[in-house]
């Protein structure tokens, strides 16, 4: 079975997808994307997703090309055309193409591309070991709430991290507090068992992960508080993990090649975790 | 004459001219760009824009997709094809095709667009009377330096102009200081005469023509430093003035609002501007 993508209103080879040199995605990042995990042939937090997806557009005021249902349509078939049960979809929505001028083309109309693929979630050694995180100045825009393909500096992140041997790097601002992960949101365990995440703030994107992981919290009743953590604080932090659509939710055992409590995962994230799997199926 | 475009080897209809919807540059913005100017058939310092791509490229580690003197080549067949002899030539270089993850790709080659198109210069009553700005935060990400497409920012910031009834949006850093335009480098002229403009660090883009007209103010003896200027000094500046590729020297005139000097192009940007065009011929 050959790979289907989805481009403007075709379903189109993968290999022959394209999109105009013109768009404006591709010359000025104006545009916002989703991740969306697909479990057993189910949407994972599909109307959350969505709902991220509206408020970027709205964000940055580029139209919606099609109805949620019209999206949720075009993504089941995509995913039955690609025979995905297992796997991510990837939707871009951008502004359009236009004769290139920085300013909001009139009359453009968004351009959307969905693709679909199999994945197989996280290596299991970064599940059972744990994986290491470095930390890095968080150099990006003041927007990061907003999900855009204005992505050039998570790529440096990443790249410093994959170089660095660790899984990935957690950015840090002037006040030298966690904000995320290039690709994934960042949380310590306290040495009092109280369960710290930053606030869904300007400064980094509202997880979809983030948000299901927190309901659990809530609904379990256990001891957790939205704000900022420094990088001191998370490696002196009982356990630490980072969670996002592909990477659920990982423990993270070393940062900056400090070991987080005794370098293994935590009980804390493992039982976090099995409750996320439960929450997925 | 319809127009041609190139893109990776080919030379392509203009209309047809695609990339693959898995190049970087349009999921990761993870690209650099040039815009060089064209007058009377010449490239406008065709090799400090070179200068400047390779530049863009090292600091971003995207190989190289081709000599100097291969880009040069490329570029005049290409205006000689769209028959452009005034106008400005767009220059593309992202990382490449590959299947999306955040880190760069083993192996993928860099892509490469290059597009012209004839232009006529800022609009002969921008010229005469001066344009406006209005100030507004600046959003951007810290490697302001690289002339990345990761434009979305600038986007925003260019949009708020057009709405306000402005030409361009100087942005203000943290200390209350103009950093540049959302395209072009911001000038001013003191009380006492001195030419004012940021030194060239990682919160500006060193336009070219900024080199060009710093070159030129050094080479007639003007005083000039280069420093940052905040937006109260700005704003009671004797003259004001920005430049880029497609904007050359343009005077400012109004700033949010209130009226630089009498509020009518000064003198000094005025001969800035025969010196520059001189430059140009």
């Amino acid at each position: 079975m050959s790979r289907i993508a989805y481009v403007n209103g075709r379903y189109v080879p993968h290999r022959e997808a394209a999109v105009h040199i013109e768009d404006r995605g591709y010359q000025f990042a104006d545009g916002v994307y989703e991740v969306t995990a697909v479990k057993d042939g189910k949407l994972i937090d599909e109307d959350r997703h969505l709902q991220r997806l509206a408020r970027s557009l709205r964000e940055l005021r580029i139209e919606r090309p099609m109805s949620d249902a019209a999206l949720k349509l075009v993504t089941r078939e995509l995913l039955r055309r690609n025979g995905v049960r297992d796997g991510i979809v990837y939707l871009q929505v951008t502004r359009g193409v236009a004769r290139r001028d920085h300013a909001f083309p009139v009359g453009a109309r968004p351009s959307i591309v969905m693709t679909a693929k199999r994945t197989k979630g996280p290596p299991p050694k970064a599940v059972e070991e744990g994986v290491s995180v470095i930390t890095i100045p968080d150099q990006r825009w003041a927007r990061c709430d907003i999900k855009s393909v204005s992505l050039l500096p998570n790529v440096l992140g990443k790249q410093r991290a994959k170089e660095a041997g660790a899984f990935e790097a957690w950015q840090v601002d002037r006040a030298g507090n966690v904000t995320e992960g290039t690709s994934t949101n960042a949380w310590i365990v306290t040495e009092k068992g109280e369960v710290v995440t930053r606030k869904a703030d300007e400064a980094i994107l509202n997880g979809i992960t983030r948000l299901a992981v927190l309901d659990i919290i809530r609904s379990e009743g256990l001891a957790f508080i939205e704000r900022p953590f420094s990088v001191e604080e998370a490696k002196s932090a009982r356990e630490a993990f980072l969670t996002s659509t592909t990477s659920l939710v990982l423990p993270v055992v070393s940062i900056d090649g400090t070991p987080i409590g005794d370098g293994k995962p935590g009980p804390f994230t493992r039982r976090l975790r099995e409750y996320y799997q439960k929450h997925m199926t």
